[in-house]
């Protein structure tokens, strides 16, 4: 991705590993800041995702590779660093999948760096995948609403849901983007915004519950990204996401999930299935360290909410655009 | 409605009138201060409601009539002051309904000063009112939601979608009120919370992408305010309205809108004519003075949306619930 760091664009990526460093952007302080953390042991990279200094579902995976990696090269006990690293946060699938991936790697006989560096690469290359499939649904001078951040920082490069927009405007394509702030963390607002703004691509932020009056005023396409899919298409994402989802198809608007085949978990039949996050009331009531709501009240914060397969026009993988029912079918046998 | 002030709890209205001074809360500054502004004249009364220190359509009805009281009793062009009040926010019908309807009673010769004090009395009964006959569909155990603040702040005393809340927790029913917190002002969260909080009414604050998860999880009844509701049942009230009208059809959750009749704009037939307030973005990307927003990145903020009446299950006015079809036959010729 760009990224404009003291004055100057460069190209980055989100996560990598540099003479046995993992280095991370840290997500927490954007936009105001751009900061890189270096990490030389899996707790402190368990610790990262669980705080968030890193997220999104193939972000968080590609995370957690790296943290096996260290786990392995520090001669650490795996399983216990698998444990510990798969306690993080229970919605993203990415993060089982990953975990298990390199486990199963390491003990192939697999050099840890090597797999890790892989596994980093192969989501890298199947963000830019899904960046082909999806421009195709993007006409020109489309309207585009997405929802949090499903881009290069929640992907190490390129993005699922902003992959097919990046990747339209690169081919010269005319796009607007409405991005949802999505609260309480407001990563559309501060990540996804900022992402368009580095690669300059026309947007604007607006609140949540203004997403139904712009996509009645006018919205072509919605993209999303997703931190689960079960095996009938239903899917989990950042809270704020199923709305969207219902109101598209009321308002005829078409409704994409964008994600790798790491984010499928065939294991599971139904969204009901996928476990959802409730977080700390405070990221709610407090803004930046401030209380903003008032002393004494209560706050209910699921980070996620599941949007079932009814409402989605399809989901955009490395593989294509697939129908939800079509899953099954389609990625019995997919492997990384 | 009940106010800790000091430590102390009061029954306090949001505007009244003392000794030829207009009295308001301070809107802007609450949950975490309780300050009274006072006015001498319309001019300063327009400025408190262009810049929200009041807010509510009711509520910002009954600051305009003690405007164009004050403007008579200083012996001011009334015209102009009408004009004035007028012009200060585009959608809430009672303002411009409470203007015209002082400039009527001041030029039959009746007493300004005894005039808007029936003017803001008649809101209060009405909102009283409103509270029984919306209590009837709030059964012991109800879990509600509702958005924005509809309360007594918005109102005077009592509130439109919270009277009915109010009056079903005086009479002994449990019930457990879900606040979306309503961005960009977060009226929800500090206003709405804040009069469930001194009413000792249990209540959540949640983000306002999470109402739809709540709603599938399950809520009895959703009842929100209106801003101006044209002949057909079509009605405009604070962004994110619409939203949750979309998802309760779609979820089988019974959805109603509350709002005195001088709410009612019948010479409108359909909700695409109510103007709607677009307000500046610093709203969206400024929060307490301090920038959350990537620099240089804009945003879109409507004020209000636009809820088609197909989406509304009844109106609940001092006349009893209303159907949407319903309102030109028992409305024609209604008069405050």
């Amino acid at each position: 991705m760009k990224l404009r760091i003291d004055g100057k664009v460069s190209e980055v990526r989100a996560i990598w590993c540099d003479e046995g460093v993992v280095r991370m952007i840290d997500q927490r302080i954007l936009p105001h800041r751009v900061e890189v953390l270096g990490f030389r042991d899996h707790h402190q990279v368990a610790e990262a995702i669980r705080d968030m200094a890193v997220r999104g579902a193939p972000a968080i995976g590609v995370a957690a590779a790296y943290g096996m990696m260290l786990a392995a090269n520090n001669g650490e006990d795996l399983d216990a660093a698998a444990k510990e690293l798969k306690a993080t946060r229970p919605t993203a699938f990415d993060l089982f999948f990953a975990v298990d991936h390199m486990l199963a790697r390491v003990r192939e006989g697999d050099d840890p760096t090597e797999a890790a560096e892989e596994y980093a690469n192969t989501i890298v290359e199947r963000c830019r995948a899904i960046g082909e499939h999806g421009e195709r649904l993007i006409k020109d001078g489309a309207r585009i609403m997405t929802h949090c951040n499903a881009g290069a920082l929640a992907t190490v490069d390129h993005g699922t849901a902003l992959a097919p927009i990046r990747e339209a405007w690169r081919n010269g394509k005319k796009v607007f983007v409405y991005v949802s702030e999505t609260r309480p963390r407001l990563q559309g607002m501060k990540l996804t915004a900022f992402e368009l703004l580095n690669e300059g691509i026309p947007h604007a932020i607006i609140p949540d519950g203004a997403s139904g009056h712009f996509l009645r005023e006018g919205v072509d396409i919605v993209i999303v990204g997703a931190d689960r899919i079960a095996a009938n298409g239903d899917f989990a994402n950042k809270i704020g996401t199923f709305e969207k989802a219902v109101l598209a198809k009321e308002l005829g608007v078409p409704f994409y999930t964008a994600a790798p085949l790491s984010t499928f978990d065939l294991s599971l039949k139904r969204g009901e299935d996928i476990p959802i996050e409730h977080r700390g009331e405070e990221e709610v009531t407090m803004m930046d360290g401030m209380r903003i709501a008032p002393q004494g009240c209560k706050a209910l914060n699921p980070g996620f909410d599941v949007t079932p397969a009814k409402y989605v026009t399809g989901i955009i993988t490395e593989r294509g655009v697939l129908r939800p029912e079509d899953i099954a079918r389609r990625l019995r046998g997919a492997r990384l």
